[in-house]
Parts: C-alpha cells; sequence; structure tokens
C-alpha cells in the first residue's frame, strides 16, 4: 500500500520528535512508506522549513551514503524569554516563601509543561556542543537532567549523597557544602560515566555552588569533561561562590521573610544562550 | 499569509504531541493558521487515521461549542511486547548483577529511549482512568514517574526517606521496609497533593512491597485515593507481599550469585494493560 504525503508528513514529524540528535537515513523513511527518495526528500524539505518558522528545531541534513536527517530541538528567543518572564511571576509566589528564606520549587519542577520547557531551554544553550551525559544530584535535580537528556538524547546520570546498594561500585568526593560550610560526601556508581565522557551539569538551585563544585570534582575523579553548568534558579550569595562559571535561567534577588516577599528576576540565561 | 496543508499537518502534529490530554478548540487551530474549521476538521481526520494506523494513540474528538481535541498517547501491544522483550534481555546481563543479589538498573533508568517506552507503557494501562498525579518514592522511581506524568500530562510528587528543609511541612508515614523488616519513615510535602486526586503510583523495582505500602498509607493520609501500582521491574520474594494487587512491566525471577545468573521474565503488565 501507497501511503500518501499528508499521512508521511504526520508519521515523520512524529518519527523525527520522538527521536532528536539521531541520524536517520532517507532510505528508511523511503521503505517505511514505499516512496521514492526524491518525494521523501521533498516531504523533509517541507517539515525542515515548518520546523523553522514555527521555532520547532533544526533539520539538518547530512549529505553523502551514509547522510540522513537529524533533528535538533531548540527554542526561539521569544519562547525563552516569555517563559522565563512566567517563571519569574511564578516564583515570586508569597506562598512559596518557607522558613529561613527557602523558596518551594517541587510543585513547578513536578509540572510536565514546565519541564518539557526547562528541558528545551538548556538543551538550546548546548545545541552546538557535543555532550555525552548530564549530570545532577539526587532528588530534585533528576527532573531537570531528564528533561534535557529527552531533548538532547544522551543519558543522564545521578550522583547521590547517600550510599546505596543498588548502585555497585562509587567513586566518591568530600565537598564543602556553601550554606553549612559543613564537608559531605557525594558518590556516582562507578560504571555511569566512561573515561572521557563531556557531560553536563544541570541542578534546580544553586546558592554557594558546593554542591556543583562536588560534581566538578567527581567528573575529575573519573577523568571525564565538564562542558558547562546550568542551574534552574539561583539566589544571591554573600561571599565568594565556589563556582563562577555558570548559567542560571532565574535569579532569586532577595528573600525577604520580614516582609514576605520573594524578588525574582531573569538569570543570565538569555544572554548565554542567544550571545549577546 | 495563509498556511498551506502540509505545513498545517506538521504542525498541528507537533503541538498535539507537546499537549497529550490536553482539549483544544478546533479555533484555536483555525486561527492559528488563518484557516476555514472545515479544512482544520479535515486535518485533524488525517491525522487521527495516521496516529491510530501508526500506533501513535487516540486523537479523540469532543463534539458542541466547548468540544475539540485531545491527543491520548498509547502503545499498541505488539510494540509493548517487543519493548518487554528486549528488557528482559537486557536485564539478565550479567554485569548486572551486584553483590547480595541485587540488579544494576541505574543505567537503563538514565537512557531517553527507555524512559519514552516505559512511560508510554504505563500510561496505556491507566488511560481509561481519571488520575490527577503520579507518586513515586526518591530517587529511582522519580525518572519512571516523571515519563509517565509526561504521557498523562499531569504532575508527579516525591516522596522522600530524608526530610529537606525546602520541602516545607510534610506529613510523614512509617513503614515497615520488606527486605530489612525495619521500621522506616516516609513524607510528602503537604502542598504536593490535594484531598481527594486520584494518584497513580510508580517505582522501579518492588520486592516485599513494604515502599509501596508506605506510599498507600501516605495517600489515605492525604485523603486521596490510590488508583493504581505500576512497577518496572518485581522479583521474587519469600513470603507475604505487603501489596497485592500491582502491575509489573518485568519479573526478575531468580538471581543466582553462585552460577553469576539473572533470570527475568514478562511481567503481569500485557495481560493487565490488554485485558486479556
Amino acid at each position: 500500500m501507497k501511503i500518501r504525503r499528508s499521512e508521511r508528513l504526520i508519521d515523520i514529524t512524529h518519527y523525527l520528535l520522538e527521536r532528536p540528535h539521531t541520524l536517520i537515513p532517507l532510505t528508511f523513511f523511503a521503505k517505511r512508506y514505499e516512496s521514492a527518495k526524491s518525494s521523501i526528500s521533498e516531504d523533509l524539505g517541507i517539515i525542515r522549513r515548518t520546523f523553522a518558522t514555527r521555532g520547532t528545531g533544526i533539520l539538518e541534513t547530512v549529505p553523502g551514503a551514509a547522510g540522513g536527517v537529524r533533528f535538533i530541538p531548540t527554542i526561539s528567543e521569544e519562547e525563552a524569554k516569555q517563559f522565563i518572564t512566567e517563571m519569574t511571576v511564578r516564583l515570586a509566589e508569597q506562598s512559596r516563601l518557607l522558613p529561613g528564606g527557602y523558596v518551594y520549587l517541587s510543585d513547578l519542577l513536578g509540572q510536565p509543561e514546565v519541564l518539557r520547557q526547562v528541558g528545551r531551554l538548556i538543551a538550546t544553550q548546548y545545541v552546538d556542543q557535543k555532550i555525552d551525559a548530564v549530570m545532577t544530584v539526587a532528588t530534585k535535580g533528576v527532573p531537570i537532567a531528564q528533561s534535557v537528556s529527552m531533548y538532547l538524547n544522551v543519558p543522564f546520570v545521578i550522583v547521590r549523597r547517600d550510599s546505596k546498594i543498588t548502585e555497585g561500585s562509587t567513586v566518591s568526593v568530600n565537598y564543602v557544602s556553601g550554606s553549612s560550610e559543613r564537608v559531605e560526601k557525594m558518590e556516582l556508581s562507578k560504571r555511569s560515566l566512561p573515561r572521557g565522557a563531556r557531560v553536563l551539569v544541570v541542578d534546580d538551585f544553586m546558592k554557594g555552588g558546593g554542591t556543583v563544585n562536588g560534581m566538578r570534582s567527581l567528573i575529575t575523579e573519573f577523568e571525564a569533561e565538564l562542558v558547562g553548568i546550568t542551574v534552574f534558579a539561583e539566589s544571591t550569595f554573600d561571599g565568594p561562590r565556589a563556582i563562577d562559571d555558570y548559567t542560571a535561567l532565574l535569579s532569586v534577588d532577595k528573600v525577604n521573610s520580614q516582609s514576605d516577599t520573594i524578588h525574582v528576576k531573569a538569570g543570565n540565561y538569555l544572554q548565554r544562550a542567544f550571545k549577546h
């Protein structure tokens, strides 16, 4: 049975969206729909233009016998800006204020549509770099790491503060927790990261940068390479940070427990991701 | 500028896939593409048929003034079977065997394409039921909960074994850990689950069922309702389980540390999800 163009366009779109950053040969589609390669080529041209117009992402063409197409999800600067503005409002909600000046984030980071956008934003920032794995620390960084990993189509690894029997042999490092100044320990399963892997570190919240700095040490222990650090939100911190080269989507400027207000502004993401 | 059908089909497909279980009025698309509602209706008919043929999911039509279309992602029995068979092979890899008869799973549950399929499988099982939230326990259940939540388009909540200052007030319960027979404690942020919420519990691995039973108690404490329990893998357990009504994608039959072999078979998922 021959498949019509309209059906092909729908199914190719679905197929590509489920497999970001994966090279798919034209012959695969030609066979799947029993269509000529020239027709598939035309289909892909229409999809490429639509994806570009709508800001869905880039459909890259790799020429040659071993070539094909590769879908690279991105977000437009406009959509990114809109999302960040929306988040500054939501983060500043008074009901988020917890004792000690902490901000409640778990509801936002448990919402699929928020996580989808966070994943798209962070993946867009690293679109030109080779990344082999996304790293985060348990528990609250996990949803962010997973979302980024979906859009980059690479695995994510979870660093833990507590030892678990189900992780096998681990490599551990000590780090100074910025907020408490205590020396703590974090570890990662030995088999989770190959030597030389290029690693992107993500986390939900950064204050002094101690936790992120611990992950940096772990990456060194694994003889892997740190590509970048992006956090959902940073907060103002008195004194030197353990980390200075990082990206934050949001910046919690000041938490005032007296007046029960949270000041939130955009972080440096837009400048960094869109190279201003 | 008028948008051609081919471009509409691509963009509608993308729009729907990103927003599962969301009712979208025809007028939204008509406005987005400056097209007649009758054209949009035809587009949606083509998408509905293609999604059905390819096993992408169901495009539901809700008639009337407040109506529209709703995309419900599902997986076909054939694709589900294929994925489970593939997983039985991967889980049985000798290198997964850890001291004490544990099985290393973290690599699989950190791979986006594995998590996508796990999410689609579990979401398909509950496609006819109203679900308000997905619940799991930190840390290893989180990726599964997130994936299911993406396909059901509902939030997920994370129960913790350790108290965190960033969760605000919590409700805690004690539970008997099946493997160690110890009484432990788990807790959930008070604001994370509204009364009456219909909750789906997921986890990575179930032995005695103690952890899942703890989550059941928590749901009762929140005056919420348990809709179902699905785990990625169960393992054989000597003695009565704390939980008997549950679904498992995989069943780790026997871990033999002497001969270094792991026996894995399909769990009861296929029977339960496809009502045999």
